[in-house]
């Protein structure tokens, strides 16, 4: 049976690239690159050229930080409550700007604080699945710390107007947060380009390892650090370093900013045909689809079938899909962003998201259609709702 | 030249078993453990069969949590901070007992937690660079939330008393962590046999991979997360879960059980003489030499002899060691540990780490006496201190 993995928004599988390039650094180059030995120091270059891989990649500027963390919920958490500590108590600040659509390592976090005292806003969807810029410019108050907007949605692919956030959050003078997990890889992410504070992002998105990602941090801001330690990475994150994983997130950034051009062009058509063969199959919903999207994504809602149904039978035919995000995706619920731009409960539990990489082929696109398209008659038949 | 790595206490080279058991869930199953497709639920037995590893490698109840973490600095920032919220925030305690000697990762956070309004009673290491007992006891008031000692020091390889300790936690009622990084695989970690509430491990101690590690929390024990989010591991710890590292961590930890007799017999033998011969260069200094250690760690002083200097010449001949903890080792500080036994500033700077492990070899124990020997003689003719 062919297996087809159109769920690359929850984890991608590894470059064979990647692989190779972290493989020597288990079992041959193990030293801590703290050591003053050469087992330690032989891992200096590979590391320097590691962090070179990730400036370049996201366009940072040499004194601006990149901080290594071990995955995006990390560097979410630290910005949260780093912000709590290094800004609200000493400054008095006690407000948060988010959205109600951030990954849940933002808006569980968010919660939390809440419970520390912190008011919080949770910016909603527009009806085009998108943030509106004036809703967070009128959400900022002279107590405001933060705000957290991520770049792009990890169920739509919907791309925030993180550009203009920026430009408010610059002339308001509050410190910006974008978690963009989602958008390396997908669009070009250029830090000359925003006025981003801090940028999350994690490798296993695009196609490095699971439990490695980092926190980009502007030249020049406090942040107190979420693990305190043996003063790794100049005392901002302490922890050994990962070294395999570390040489192998910044592979992994190279190759997908070489890619970049392969996903707008070649992904985006697959996504699209991909997409039209399902809004033929009538009464389809792609959200967001009149917005701007990342190149990779769909989020469909199929009228009459239950989204689980769905992706029982797709499984059954070797394709792994998802009902949203994965870190929600035991919990049966309906997909938090079908609800939030206010679709009805039966709408919401009817949502599949097909999110394809660089390694998806066109056979892979036509082996789906056909499935979605026989599965689709199928449900409906049995349909109680349709 | 030959190649000898005597710096284990830092990091350990990753076994090859432990490297084949990761190998194939980078590139081939690479899905995510959340997914509710075969992708995803793929992993499940594997990962379940590593977390039999880890509960029965520190012989841990079913019921009580193993809690993936990156690292033990990510455990330990844990534990500490956690309290705070759940315990000293809510229940108005407002004191923790410590060591001298913990790793940066525990002695750190506690002065962070200090910054914050917490008080903090650090112990001293008594002349057998050991902790009393009675000293913990002592430090314990109606105010302590919890009593935070390592298992073993990284420095000299001192086994703490941590059954007796955890005694005193039981019976006055306060919770008790301990850091046992530098003896899981040194010695038996029987939590049937010791009342620990948390306890903190790293697997590339014990020759798995860096940037993964574990928190051990008794039953029905409260600990604030330290990263919130899409709840993952029950809720306690949030991020898409690093499958290949958790089995190789679980692997790490079976073979390190499985090798337990090796290292308390031939680690140890090789140890002993190496430190004989030490000893016999005369003016040498063993720390602990008369006290309960693990069986693979020496902390010398050779007495007219900067550390560095020493290093510089073993690095030379191709052997790796270290001053004292490679968290500190870019530092160029004298040696804490030295510095807590009272040693003088003299004495402090000339402390050399020497630390084996299960790939030591006879040959690597000769060929370093060899080197020892000539350089301590070429340095101690050079010396003004000698």
């Amino acid at each position: 049976m062919r297996e087809v993995y159109l769920d690359n928004n929850a984890t991608t599988m590894v470059d064979r690239e990647v692989f190779e390039a972290m493989e020597e650094y288990f079992c041959k180059y193990y030293g801590n690159p703290n050591s003053l030995h050469h087992f330690g120091t032989i891992t200096h270059k590979p590391l320097k050229n590691a962090f070179n891989q990730l400036y370049e990649g996201i366009n940072a500027n040499e004194d601006d930080d990149i901080i290594i963390t071990s995955c995006a919920t990390e560097s979410n958490n630290w910005v949260l409550k780093g912000i709590y500590f290094s800004e609200i108590l000493k400054n008095g600040k006690n407000h948060i700007v988010t959205t109600q659509v951030e990954h849940p390592a933002v808006s569980a976090t968010c919660a939390f604080l809440e419970e520390l005292g912190i008011e919080v806003t949770y910016v909603p969807l527009n009806d085009k699945a998108n943030i509106d810029v004036s809703a967070i410019r009128d959400a900022i108050t002279p107590k405001t710390a933060l705000v957290s907007v991520m770049w792009a949605n990890n169920e739509t692919g919907v791309i925030f107007p993180i550009k203009e956030i920026g430009e408010i959050c610059k002339e308001k003078g509050v410190l910006f947060h974008t978690d963009a997990v989602q958008t390396i890889g997908k669009i070009k992410v250029d830090l000359q380009d925003v006025n981003v504070d801090f940028l999350s992002f994690s490798a296993h998105k695009f196609h490095g390892p699971k439990g490695i990602g980092g926190l980009y941090i502007k030249k020049g801001l406090e942040l107190t650090p979420l693990f305190h330690g043996g003063e790794h990475m100049g005392g901002r994150r302490s922890g050994t370093l990962n070294v395999p994983y570390i040489i192998g997130m910044g592979k992994a950034m190279e190759l997908a900013n070489k890619n970049l051009d392969f996903e707008t062009n070649k992904v985006r058509e697959m996504r699209d045909k991909l997409e039209n063969a399902l809004i033929n199959m009538n009464d389809v919903l792609v959200v967001g689809r009149d917005t701007l999207r990342v190149p990779n994504t769909i989020l469909a809602s199929v009228r009459g079938i239950e989204g689980e149904a769905m992706l029982w039978d797709l499984n059954k035919a070797g394709i792994g899909a998802s009902t949203g995000s994965a870190c929600a995706s035991e919990d049966l619920e309906a997909n938090p962003v079908m609800t939030a731009i206010g679709a009805d409960k039966e709408l919401a539990h009817t949502a599949v998201r097909l999110s394809l990489s660089r390694f998806t082929t066109d056979e892979d696109i036509d082996y789906t259609i056909k499935i979605l398209d026989s599965s689709i008659k199928r449900l409906r038949n049995i349909s109680s709702s349709y």
